[in-house]
C-alpha cells in the first residue's frame, strides 16, 4: 500500500521524516524554482525521480495545489497504543496524549497532530471508524507531524482509555457544559485530552469514561471553537502548567 | 460591490454560507452535469440563473477553471477601524483587537474571526492586498462569526498601528523569535494582538510598530503551529490572565 503526498513543505517534510519511506518522486515538467533541497534530500536517500505531465500528478494527487511536485510514500504507519505508552514511559515526563473522539474534517485532523508534536505530545489516538484517518491532505495540513508524532488508530476509544487509566493516565475531557473553565483545573499530571467531533463533542461512552471534563469560557454569540483551536488551547495551558510548577 | 465566485463548490458555498447574499449565478451555455444541487439552491433561495457563453464566464471571473459556474455574490461589508474603536470604547472592557498581518489562506482566516468572536474580541483587521478576504468559504470556516465580530479592511497596516497606540492601546505581536514566552508577559491592559502570514510571520515594518513581542515555546520537531491555533492559544492566555487579575 502507497500513499501520494504533494506540495513542496510536506515532500519536504517526507524525505526529512524518520519512519517514513517515499518510494518515488514525481515533478511537474517544465517545473522551475525551488526544488534544489529535494532534489538532494532524494539523491541522498536514492529515491527515484521522475518528471510527468502537470495533469498527471493533479490526477495522482487529487487536488490541484501540488505545486508540481508529488511523492509515493509508503502508507501511513499508525502506531500502537503500546508504543506510545512506551514513548511515554522513555520520555521521563509527564504523559500527555491526544485523544481524538472522531474529528472528520482532515484539516483539523492534520492542524490537531501538528499541535501535538509542537507541544511534544507522546502520541494521538483516533477511532478506526466514523472518523478522519491519516490521508495526504492530512499529512499536509499537519506540516508533515504525521510522520514525527505516532498516532494510534484503535478500534474502541472507550476501552483505550480504561487501558491509559490502568496505567495511572488521568482521562480529561474537553466539554462544553462542563462547570471548571480549563485554567481553574490543576493538568500536572499525566494526562491524556479527549477532544470531541466538530459538531457533536465527545461521545456519551467516552465521556463516561473521563475523570474531568474541562470548558473554554465563550465571551461571544459563536458558541463553540474549531477543534484544533480548541484542543491548542487547551494543550498549551498543560504546557503552561507544567512549566510554572 | 459585488465579488464574483467561480467553480462548482465555491458557488455551492457561498449558496449555503450564512449571510451571504447571491445575487445571480451565470453558468456556461452547453455546460452539462453536476449542476443539479446548484439549481435547486438557487430555485429555493430565488436566485436568478443565466446562461452565457463560456468566454464571457472567463472574463468575469478573471480565470479559466470556473467549471462553467460563475455567481455574483453581495460583498462583505467591512467595517471601518473607527467601528472597531467605538465598540470598544462602549463596551466597557479592555481592548482586544485581531491584527491579521497577512493570512493567505481562507479557512485559517475564517477560524480567526470565529476564535476572535469566541474570546470577545472587539474586531479583526485584515490588510487590503496580498491577504485573504472575506469570501463565502470563510463566511463559512468562520462559523458565521464574520456577520458578528466586524471586521476591517484597511490599506496600511503598520499606520494602523500607530492609530490603535494614540488610543492608549498597546501592540503585541506574536512572533517565533521573541525571547519572552507569551504566559511570562502580562496582557491585562488595552491591546492589539498581531498575527503574522502562514509561512512568513509578521512583516518587518509591521514589526517594528510593535510594544511587545511574544512566542509561543515549542517542544517538538516541527517549528510552527497553524496560525489560528496559535492566535488561539494566544487570545486565551490574554482572557486567563484578564479573569485571574
Amino acid at each position: 500500500m502507497e500513499q501520494i503526498i504533494y506540495g513542496i513543505n510536506p515532500v519536504m517534510e517526507a524525505l526529512r521524516a524518520p519512519d517514513t519511506k517515499v518510494k518515488e518522486i514525481l515533478i511537474a515538467q517544465g517545473r522551475k524554482g525551488n526544488l534544489e533541497r529535494i532534489l538532494q534530500l532524494a539523491g541522498e536517500q536514492h529515491v527515484r525521480v521522475r518528471y510527468r505531465a502537470g495533469n498527471d500528478l493533479t490526477a495522482l494527487a487529487k487536488a490541484r495545489f501540488h505545486q508540481g511536485v508529488v511523492a509515493m510514500v509508503e502508507d501511513y504507519g499508525y502506531a500502537t497504543l503500546d508504543r506510545i505508552i512506551d514513548r511515554w514511559k522513555k520520555s521521563g515526563i509527564k504523559a500527555l496524549i491526544l485523544v481524538l473522539d472522531s474529528i472528520q474534517d482532515p484539516r483539523n485532523l492534520g492542524a490537531l497532530v501538528r499541535t501535538a508534536n509542537v507541544c511534544g505530545a507522546h502520541g494521538v489516538i483516533i477511532p478506526r471508524d466514523r472518523a478522519a484517518r491519516i490521508t495526504p491532505i492530512v499529512v499536509k495540513a499537519s506540516a508533515g507531524a504525521t510522520a514525527l508524532t505516532p498516532v494510534a488508530r484503535v478500534t474502541n476509544i472507550a476501552s483505550t482509555l480504561e487501558r491509559l487509566k490502568e496505567e495511572g493516565i488521568w482521562i480529561l475531557g474537553a466539554e462544553a457544559e462542563a462547570e471548571t473553565s480549563f485554567f481553574q483545573q490543576d493538568m500536572t499530571m499525566d494526562l491524556a485530552m479527549v477532544i470531541g467531533s466538530e459538531g457533536r463533542g465527545i461521545r456519551p461512552l467516552v465521556l463516561s469514561k473521563c475523570d474531568l471534563t474541562v470548558s473554554i469560557p465563550m465571551r461571544g454569540q459563536i458558541p463553540s471553537l474549531n477543534a484544533s483551536v480548541a484542543a491548542g488551547i487547551l494543550l498549551y495551558e498543560v504546557i503552561r502548567q507544567r512549566l510554572m510548577i
